[in-house]
């Protein structure tokens, strides 16, 4: 799919001069200019609702006004730009704000490293950190899991296709079952820990595990509380560490700031990335216990790690975590997007996965391609989730209205309704 | 942790809050606020000339005017901050320009991959996809090599104790001796082409061999033409793909826009980044030749591809390469500096390495850092280079002006007095 | 090392001069001089009944009179003893009475390789041709798996304490769970297909899978014959190829002449050593489909693959597959022992475990040793399994009479009894 | 070439059953019967003088009388034949005389270690060790080096045809030029030690290095006596262990029992196999010291290391080296050999190599193996050497008399003088 029947030349320029590794050009084929809040408008003037939030880098919405004015501000006062690990007002404004209203509030003891701007750089961080902690090399990851496209991040993503590209063998991880997995009638922590126990598993003791709570590109399974408890007891009893990819799910995307926090969960090491920086801007952390902060200086660096903008918006950005309000109103409107995905399933089949503002609808392969392709020319932007696509996933800035929310789901359905009779009702499961 | 005693707890928050792993913060201890140009200022106002140049992020200064209006004008347009791989118009006015600029005047034919903001990250890209052009898997790399710390990239780095830092063995590479390594007599050439040609080495065919052009962290030691002219037949003679990492070397540093221009060479692959995003904004680019564009659409993505700032930003940049003028006052510079730094040399003896913006004086083990430290608190921001941190690394903007580069040179000069004095004469190489 | 008590002096040389490596003589303390059928002497003249069979090489019985003549007349007549792969008239005679007794009755389309004569070599050989042949790395094994100590067999098997001794990391294989690995209610079977469908799973299609039917080291567990077809036919449908580990379960240890004979099945390639050499004598065979036959002249070769004595006993303990006489009177055998462990099982507790001739009786771990070592001293040669020592493993040569078996059952009876009464009923589960 | 032409069906048997894998049968066409000393005979009553000894493992000629005495006797008294690591007399024996014989008057303090019965067993549980004892995972290894055909074993063998045949990448290994490889004027060792030194080099610091003293597999290259004891020093320096391979040059090839023995060396590990075993039969060492004795029992086993038989003849082999005789006796039919070769070379062209009764003559590429052709059509069982088959290797059993020498060498010559009369003088170098 090039999208060029649609395209009529406007995207000219990118098919001819951009490599064919490029993907959401193609399942969005339009060109953008302008966006604010949950809104997005092409080069011709069309809007469009936005339920993809940049793959979940603008939970705070498209160039929120108090980040842009301070944003704007900074540039007219020369205010340092890039500034790699040295000591600027900008970071040291983040790091106070993100002691004072994420960690201290939450009770949290962390020590933060700022890794090259991206969630994978942090993942190599974070592994590169279990393994020296422990002196172990082995890492376990979960069917479906991502955590990024650079080698060390690869070798624990479940993904074939992603995997295949890495053209060497992936090693030194091991995948097992994610919750679920293997029916509702089994708990894969039991078949893991009978592995891990076993002396003639083959498997030696991992270094560390590292997971997402909701698997955000694997097909939104969410693990459940009492499986991840049971997780971070069996990690307890074998010093295994707790790696939470929270590049994704973190910063208010199910509700919470960390996606971990209904489930007194306390990871040894944080990922996180995309909506840290608040404005859509790269910048990545990774959080880990003092007592790993083993780290020589320089150990792991990278030039990007000072990209004072992203500081100016993600302090802000922190604003909205001063109370509980902001989630609250995640919640809510979590209930109202279930509410209206039930309802979905209820007429077209298909079932219901994902929590907050992270849901989706999973189809007969094939389908969900189909409908957010659908949902595109009616003006929303929407994506899939799945190793095989089958999932549409609305994941739209948390800041939406419920006015928006619905304006958005209703294009949603009716996209469903025109792909469902375009099929016949026998495709849906 | 040293410099503390000149900090007197106005980095309290990073020591308290940051982890181990920081690094510039410690040799240059201060609070930075603002930079223009060739200039930094930390919150007490004190001014810095800048040879550092966030090591190699910030080639056309720090906040360069022209770019900063545009940057606003684009932040009060709620122009799209983020944008994936999706078309907007600030992307595709940088490829516009990138091709206009700089592909066509040196004919080349290049197809353009966004790979994850960082040098990293393309190396990564460059890495993937010259095995999946050849399905072979080992990779070439040299002696003091920096390509990068995620593990793709680390595994063709020489340094070992950021390899190290891996935790796990580092495979599917095969580490040559770099240009000069065996001494002035032996062409290392020889030695490469006997290992790949003998039947009973032990080394298969490698997929590429991935270089600098000039050593940037790795003490800059400098290839000949010859040599890299040779690299190339070689490779061409094997299929073996080269991949020249131009992430520090290029954007002008060696006095060209491409670092290998000179040598009449036309790499397979290339990577570029810091300097690309022309105010120090994270962006990355991996160039490669048409016939290699063998990727399916996402085998390599990544969220902060979409920097829409740096897109602003970088093309703006070019047109510092409209005309030949910036590249001649690159050179004039180079000879000045190179002018100055054997004089140096002459005075306390040393070995002057480098070409272009990129150049430094090796000293004894031990002495660089010092005269680095002593230049800081002198007003001077310069790093060393080299494993074992040997080279004084001299790397202004490249618009900086002959009076600031005297200036720079002049600071150079009594740090490096008063080291030498401090230590006696004999220390000296 | 223990039973030094026992040895006052006699083993001392040995102690001495091996390297603490050696095992079995900590469990066998004792000097051997001369053994005939199923009978030991050691160098005092006490008697033993052997239930070890040189850990499975010597399923006819100790020094067999008719091979041993064939032995004596071919050393006379100056035969070539070593030949590497040349032809010799002793090999030919041994590849045409395998062709005739064991090959084509059993309709088997088998091509025979010779690697060096141990099951580690065929096992290295079965891995890589199956690798070469598909053109795939990763190679599937099952835990509590066993296949040998050199670094390709010891990547797919499963004991950690072994695997550690690698000294580097194990790759490009990925443990299953053996049938009844979950509990009895979960077939593994369904598992592992998950696992190789689900593209986000982290697992290639692998090249081959293999295993023992029944698992000699692993604690006496056999896999089922619909679990056994299932992954036979999982297989096919994948196109992965299967490889019988058939070293100590071939040979007729189970009542066939290879194990997998009641199932139906017909790998792609098995291997075969310990008791195909007749008399003891070092000997292994890998056996391929014609189909595979993809080597090129020496891409697998070893100096001690002629071993002529060996082949000359090879040849004529062919004999007894002859007719069904030999397999008839194991599986009376067998029977024989089942009904007798079971009885142990009822007395003393225990699970009974194995079929044919290779038959145990798991016990409460730490017990199995005692019971055997209580054995030795009253003359039954016999040793344990499982990676925990767990399993007391009965493994008489195949030529055993009845009278035989029941003497050594009731050393093993009264040993057991010494045992428990020491302990208490209390420990037996 | 499959010999089928003068085969004329009697190797029948083994092309239609045997796997391609099958190659000196390729090189030597015809069906052996018997041997005694230096001459074989085929079934058609053919003699042939033996100028090959089975690849090294019948250096004290085929059925020598003394050992086939003992072996007759210890078979007609039911000598136990297969002892795994058990005690048996025969082993005793063995292990006392080789204390005796060999380690003693050399002043050698080793553990011996029985590993499985190859030389790739011994090398594989010699890397194992190694690793253990550093705790590191990198093996060096050389240009040309051929150490068996097992993982561990090929990932230490330079050979890219037979890597290439273990289907996986080879790791934790570093090949590194062995002496002559960079022409006579560089001496490798300077090389090696700036790698390991260079903290950019990429290298860690590796567990040991394997070698042979003179490249039986890769050519016939000998290492000098300085660059040997150099390769010692640094070992020593660094804390490498160095491990000599002694399977091929070892049991008097070169004219020492140990082929280290003429250049004052010691090393940490010795790997013995081929000759150790006195008339063929498979048995191997491996040789440690014993501060490196850290094994766990049965941390490295396999089932036939307890080959009696081999013990018998290996026990009484070692009479040969109760005095000087037999080593001056290699002497002066080295010095014999020598001189016939430099006149060959003198004649035909070709390089001399080797030393002892390893030597041989390397020639353009395609001619040596039309010589050995030519020559076993005239009755003389020779093979090539080098992984482009280029020398011919004159490896007669140590104890030919210097007729059967002249005898050989005469045949050798009017072969050469056959394939350069065919070919014309321009083709010899």
């Amino acid at each position: 799919m090039n999208g060029s029947q649609w395209a009529s030349g406007k995207l000219q320029v990118f098919e001819t001069m951009e490599s064919e590794v490029r993907s959401y050009i193609r399942s969005f084929p339009t060109k953008f200019r302008r966006a604010s809040g949950y809104r997005m408008w092409d080069t011709e003037g069309k809007e469009y609702v936005d339920f993809f939030s940049g793959a979940g880098a603008l939970n705070y919405g498209h160039n929120p006004p108090e980040m842009k004015r301070l944003l704007i501000q900074y540039l007219q006062e020369d205010g340092i730009s890039h500034s790699l690990d040295m000591a600027t007002e900008a970071k040291e404004r983040f790091l106070l704000r993100f002691g004072e209203t994420i960690l201290r509030p939450r009770g949290l003891d962390y020590k933060v490293m700022f890794p090259g701007p991206t969630g994978a750089n942090s993942v190599e961080s974070a592994l590169k950190l279990a393994r020296k902690a422990t002196g172990r090399q082995t890492v376990m990851s979960f069917t479906n899991a991502f955590h990024g496209m650079t080698l060390g991040a690869l070798a624990v993503t479940g993904n074939k296709f992603k995997r295949k590209g890495a053209g060497v063998p992936l090693h030194h991880t091991v995948t097992f079952p994610y919750d679920g997995y293997m029916g509702p009638s089994v708990n894969t922590l039991t078949y893991i820990e009978n592995f891990l126990e076993d002396s003639g598993s083959g498997i030696s003791l991992p270094a560390a595990v590292i997971l997402e709570t909701l698997q955000g590109e694997g097909g939104l399974q969410a693990a459940s509380g009492p499986w991840l408890r049971g997780l971070a007891n069996l990690c307890k009893r074998h010093g295994i560490l707790m790696i939470v990819d929270d590049v994704q799910m973190g910063c208010g995307r199910t509700g919470t700031f960390f996606s971990f926090e209904p489930f007194g969960m306390e990871p040894d090491i944080v990922c996180l990335s995309k909506s840290i920086g608040g404005y859509g801007l790269p910048m990545a952390l990774t959080l880990l216990k003092p007592e790993l902060d083993l780290w020589e200086p320089g150990e792991h660096n990278g030039t990007f790690r000072g990209n004072n903008l992203a500081f100016v918006a993600a302090a802000e950005a922190l604003s909205y975590w001063e109370n509980d309000r902001f989630a609250k109103a995640i919640a809510r409107k979590g209930e109202q997007l279930r509410s209206a995905l039930l309802s979905l399933a209820d007429r077209f089949g298909g079932e219901v996965r994902g929590r907050g503002l992270m849901q989706g609808i999973a189809l007969e392969p094939g389908l969900a391609e189909k409908v957010c392709a659908a949902a595109f020319e009616r003006g929303l932007v929407i994506e899939t989730s799945g190793t095989d696509s089958e999932v549409v996933k609305v994941m739209p800035p948390l800041v939406i209205d419920p006015e928006g929310l619905d304006e958005g789901l209703a294009i949603l359905r009716s996209s469903m309704q025109q792909v469902v009779e375009a099929m016949g009702a026998a495709a849906i499961r």
